[in-house]
């Protein structure tokens, strides 16, 4: 598979730019020369942590989405400020929506979301050796936390019972790198 | 884990509406009684396929995806048009971008891609006994097709070799559903 496809930017303008989101739209020119235009959101990255205890419980968050309408399972997630480090990004996200610290940290993988419309990337972490601090919630954040055991959360992310992609992808790429790792 | 964090709909305005995209802007009150914004990209869902051959391979598609400026190798995918039933814009999609069709369907599951800023909501189907019509890409529509084991899918799915959120989860909920239908 070699065909090169690549869309050439012509021009690009921001039409959208909230508190959260940002919009662009783009003219490109297409392989077949034709111009084209491109929508799609500007997002700063994110990461999202698989936190592992000791015996073998992970730490999730269940908080209502309002996107989607519903409370969601979820791994503890979150933007990266700007030109924070991903694993910066992670070891304070963590910290701030569950009050966790971790001292081993293992990068797993980082994955796209909407390929489609964003250009979000996520990176994905394995945290171990975990102590609790102090959850650092902001005002419009509502979140409960609790510890569900891996495997059960493997099966449920293997049988579609978890529907957020970014959870499932984590657990499952922690799972094999803890396999790999043994 | 029972707390209800449902934030309610105050108002809700459409700021931005492209050829593809649209963005709504909501106050929303909080569980706090405090108000906030959200701001997402509204979507009419779209369909995942697995398309899988007998022999074991799978058909995946290489394409250049803007937002993310690069070539991806992904499942075929496409949006659900108004009031399309999700496993007919399946049919539909799997026809115009592969040629392909499939008398046997199976739902392995639904997925949020990206909960945080669009409601989107992409169902997840396993295609079988396939027959070669006849390929109908858009003009805008660049891409090259080709069958590759679905074991190597789903060890690069499970390596993060593969990038893309749908692609990833949609081979491994497959793999499961042929697992179960043993």
């Amino acid at each position: 598979m070699t065909q090169d496809f690549t869309e050439k930017q012509l021009n690009s303008r921001l039409v959208y730019s909230g508190k959260m989101l940002q919009v662009r739209e783009d003219v490109v020119s297409l392989p077949s020369g034709h111009e084209a235009t491109r929508e799609y959101v500007v997002h700063p990255g994110a990461s999202v942590i698989v936190p592992l205890f000791e015996d073998g419980t992970v730490l999730v968050e269940r908080q209502f989405r309002y996107p989607v309408k519903e409370h969601m399972l979820e791994l503890p997630a979150g933007k990266i400020d700007e030109k924070e480090d991903p694993a910066i990004a992670a070891r304070r996200e963590l910290l701030e929506e569950t009050g966790y610290k971790a001292t081993r940290w293992d990068f797993i993988g980082s994955l796209m979301p909407c390929i489609g419309y964003s250009d979000e990337l996520i990176y994905a972490y394995l945290a171990r050796d975990l102590t609790y601090c102090k959850q650092q919630l902001d005002d419009e954040e509502f979140l409960e936390t609790s510890k569900v055991s891996m495997g059960v959360l493997l099966q449920q992310s293997l049988n579609a019972q978890i529907q957020d992609a970014k959870t499932i992808i984590a657990l499952l790429w922690a799972e094999q790198f803890l396999k790999k790792s043994v």
